[in-house]
């Protein structure tokens, strides 16, 4: 019985050593991409917006790393049966679109990284990216 | 005719009565949650977020309980035909996503309560413990 | 050089613990208040609206604590100056109302508690019994 | 009379180039910071919210470097008994807080910085460090 737990919080460094790997993926495979890092609480920690990528996919690469630090889940795994109401629910912030992933170290969901702008396979490649850049546990394996 | 009509009002001592025995309820069937009581106005009165249960679902579970204290029912009775108008409606606080429960006591709709982050069945079996907990009247019955 | 640093997070326990005891001393003192617990990242972890509270101090309540955990400091300590502006950028969400105290334990600020419906001295002495009921550290001393 | 113009598009290169140079100049005063760089258009380039910085800082970090995007200025030459007004009818975003700059090439207004935790002095020195980084003019000599 406590009043806290030990839980380790992601860095400013680490949130932006993982979205500039994702950024450098995304360059390699030349699908340039909207990219967010948010915390454990959804809040936003690093932000990059590459050049070519869509306006739009500022927003739903948000949402998608808002519902894997929520869920502590990869985005594209939310009940689909379910996700359309989850998505009016909550203003669109839950989505079942591929390309976020939570940011899990030492077994702790330290936050999350969301992708949007390319396929769904290309969204997924470079949030694993940024998870593989600071250490995190692959979610999809 | 009258100018006004007799009505029981849910205390704090009855929402945070139901809402820890939601709380227990949850923790025995392992499925963390969160857990929002409301009045009849649909006012907040009572909210636990439990450890490991979803952030975003605060969200959810107060828009389950909004429904049902708004329509006086259970929020996955929500007409499913109609349910995806009202929720773009109303900024997704009508939601058919089960887990919404009134809370009637002698007829009279006090409150509701809302459970979010497990299963449909989960969702429900804890709104439901809160209702016992009060001796209001099973909705679903 | 770190992806993480070691953290405490609030536990519901804690945050249920001492949202309880901030309950009892609005009573104590006759003042019922509406009382909101936030964890490090502004959300929303235990929430009591008592009976004779205003039901507007629902989002007061919310934005003090939100205040303080974002600042890490109580938040009659926003600067008055600067304080209107901030609240209308924030949406009002940064408030310099007295009543929201961070919760500190080892160093780390892990939330924070807002309450509103009373006085201003009022609401300050129900926000620390918060704290002190949970071993938190005096903001004000 | 012409149906285009030329313009200059600030890139991410610029954008991120620009932010870490923020970032640098934060840490050096030891003041952390949250930093937004948008475009002409306002739309998020590139983000960085540094440890230890205000998390509702995020929101009004994004807020000045819309009103100096959209106003070519920086925020605090926003017209003060105007201010008011155009946060309300903005929902927020105009904002005469200081820590805005336009990002000017050249002649064109290609986006803007904005800067928020620190004190107005620290913001607006983090938020110049980032325009001297990319040999953008002055826009307070």
């Amino acid at each position: 019985m406590s009043v806290t737990k030990p839980f380790l919080k992601l860095t400013y460094e680490g949130a932006n050593k993982a979205l500039q790997a994702a950024v450098r993926k995304a360059e390699e495979i030349g699908a340039p991409q909207c990219i967010t890092i948010v915390d454990d609480g959804g809040n936003l920690m690093a932000f990059a917006r590459m050049d070519g990528s869509k306006t739009l996919s500022i927003q739903t690469s948000m949402h998608k790393a808002l519902t894997s630090a929520s869920h502590r889940m990869p985005s594209n795994k939310v009940n689909p049966d379910l996700a359309p109401k989850f998505a009016v629910a909550t203003g669109g912030k839950v989505t079942n679109l591929a390309g976020g992933l939570p940011i899990v170290i030492d077994g702790h969901t330290v936050g999350a990284v969301g992708v949007g702008s390319g396929s769904p396979e290309e969204d997924i490649a470079v949030a694993k990216a940024a998870l593989t850049e600071i250490g995190a546990t692959d979610p999809l394996s």
